[in-house]
């Protein structure tokens, strides 16, 4: 057979990506045994790659025992914890969260400061002092922050948010003004709507993305359901988050639920947004100074008040409606309620399960699960941090060449 | 270096398949030269792989002089007019279609049979002998069928027909019928969707498909619309067919327009189905013997009959606003219309248009295009068909090595 340089260096990348990814799919140590039999490579190929990754900083030595019974000492092999790390910033409508996560998916730094001006340079400004101290604290723990990505409420194409009505924009750059805040830090910087990196982080907590990450895929498919001022969606298929062209998708908050509906902001008549969100449960009834919209709709409808009542109701069916629309569009079995959902799930879940019972072709033979959300209101922040495990699990061989 | 001939192996395996698909995703016959220089391999690994995809009857040479200047005739490659073939086979409302293709998606064969009993096993008994007859003719041209994929109008789980109401089946097992059918000819069979398939028909006729089968996926997003008895739609993201949890998505006949609309078959209210389909296009009226219930639709609306007028006006309204639910939440930026909507575009484009232009949220920065499908009725018996390249694209080498 004839020796073929550039062969043999794919090869060997292909290799350290495949052995990378072994350790990130499981769930505790792993031996370097278990890494030759589940990979097929021989033990040498296997100690060699190790010693690659453990030089990258991708994985450590721990010293457990894996075996229970007597024996030597097994010395197992876990992602580090003082590697690389990402960073997530994400603007919700209380404040602004910047969290850190290492190659685990755990969260090792996450601060919250209030949000007072809505104007994109003041934000972008702002956060990019966050970022900078939470890039301090995670250094001071041993982890180099390498990717920033930011959540916004609303759709984002090329880095440009097209509409984020909870924030007054339209049509700003928040690609280019991420990257001016944080330019002295060399970060690889991304944006994204704020529903989709909740259902990033969503697929994180349910640890459908260990195996996503393995090899091939597994077979989740779930819905995101953000609500809050503007309601909006990240859809999981084959354990993929589905972006859309141009990662437009996900604009839940603008199914019809009644083409003769009330008249909505963006142009359209009968929206979700007019039934479900945080202004149409309030009915146009100011939130007190320093309460959430939240609290404030759960107190009133704890204490019974009839339109309050009312529009949890009519909520819930037209929640109900467009999670059908999503179900039987996308064969998707399991709904997540996030964000304000989350929080009024006892007042909604039913009458969302209601509408799906009776309009969910598939229904009879596969009910459809909903639930809370598992993370709460750092979901996005957090799914936004965690594109460091995704850009370096992508090709692990170029992250370690790159940062030599 | 350590040899490790399982490695060396699996290597192989894989540069062959980077070749193939290499030859599959090229627009006409590639060179060797072309191969080495697209794949990175060195010539003599190009020239061995060639051997071993022109030994398997997976791709054939052609003398043909690619450069038009003065100087030597080149040899190329084309994937093979004369190895294996797939078969698909589809129940329409209106009859029974079988279909061949070729390894290059080109249709070699197709038949049609006019549909007297829907009983199941009288179905597929009936395209069993389609099937035979079909696997003949391609016989005779050189071609191996090796697939056989069925398209029925209904969701399918595992095989299982969930509901097919055109046909008044419920809970039918298509998947073993099918292979009772054609236990003779040892094919590897699949039962799916019609509008599924159709769809994966589309992505062949844009030619999108070409280079999902070569290196990554190209951006390709789209919902294909079947119209007919039902409705259905095959939905593409990313160049990929989703088919969601079981298979059960592409349900858009029951997408809720108006919740409070008419009683639908399925249990639900207001489904686009009842807007939709062409029995709501008929209002009710039964169609002439020998005619289709197109022509009668088109008959009437040409005659400026009020009724029909105003139904496919209504009609127009819910595709439009059912589609934009659509866009919303996937982000797609295509709709084809097929089936039945293909023979009544001129009727139904502008309604669609106008709900789509209301109700789109990003329809400002990207307006969605409608459009009639590009292939007409037979686009899921050629999408039926075309698993044999979806097949063999995905793994060539095993192909080869089972197929010795």
């Amino acid at each position: 057979m004839t020796s073929d340089p550039a062969r043999q260096e794919r090869l060997r990348e292909l290799n350290l990506g495949l052995v990378f990814r072994e350790v990130l799919a499981a769930e505790g140590p792993v031996s370097r045994t278990e890494l030759a039999a589940a990979t097929g490579l021989t033990r040498p190929t296997i100690t060699r790659i190790v010693e690659e990754l453990l030089a990258g900083r991708l994985v450590t030595e721990t010293g457990t025992t894996l075996d229970g019974r007597a024996g030597r000492p097994r010395m197992g092999l876990t992602l580090s914890r003082s590697g690389p790390a990402g960073l997530g910033l994400d603007i919700r409508s209380d404040g602004l969260a910047a969290c850190v996560v290492d190659l685990a998916g755990k969260v090792r730094h996450l601060v919250f400061a209030p949000l007072t001006d809505t104007d994109a340079p003041a934000v972008l400004e702002r956060l990019g002092r966050m970022a900078s101290e939470a890039a301090d604290a995670a250094a001071a723990e041993g982890l180099t922050v390498v990717t920033a990505t930011l959540a916004v409420p609303g759709p984002v194409d090329g880095g440009i948010v097209r509409t984020a009505p909870a924030l007054g924009w339209r049509d700003v750059d928040a690609g280019g003004l991420l990257d001016a805040a944080l330019s002295g830090l060399g970060l690889a910087t991304a944006v994204d709507s704020e529903a989709n990196l909740a259902a990033r982080g969503e697929l994180h907590a349910t640890g459908a993305d260990r195996s996503l990450n393995h090899f091939g895929r597994t077979a989740t498919h779930f819905i995101y359901v953000s609500g809050g001022l503007d309601i909006g969606a990240g859809l999981v298929m084959d354990g993929r988050l589905m972006r859309g062209a141009r990662g437009w998708g996900g604009q839940l908050g603008h199914v019809t639920v009644d083409p003769e509906g009330k008249p909505c902001r963006c142009g359209s008549r009968g929206c979700l947004q007019t039934y479900a969100s945080l202004p149409a449960l309030l009915g146009g009834e100011a939130v007190p100074p320093g309460a959430s919209p939240e609290s404030v709709i759960l107190g009133r409808a704890d204490a019974g008040r009839p339109e309050t009542l009312a529009a949890l109701d009519a909520a819930a069916s037209a929640l109900g409606v467009a999670l059908a629309n999503v179900c039987n569009l996308l064969g998707v079995d399991t709904v997540f309620l996030g964000g304000s959902f989350a929080l009024m799930d006892s007042w909604l879940a039913a009458g969302v399960r209601a509408e799906l019972e009776q309009r969910v072709l598939f229904a009879d033979w596969a009910p459809v699960t909903v639930r809370p959300a598992t993370i709460g209101p750092d979901a996005a922040a957090i799914g936004a941090a965690l594109a460091v495990v995704d850009r370096i699990s992508a090709d692990p061989a170029a992250w370690i060449a790159a940062n030599r």
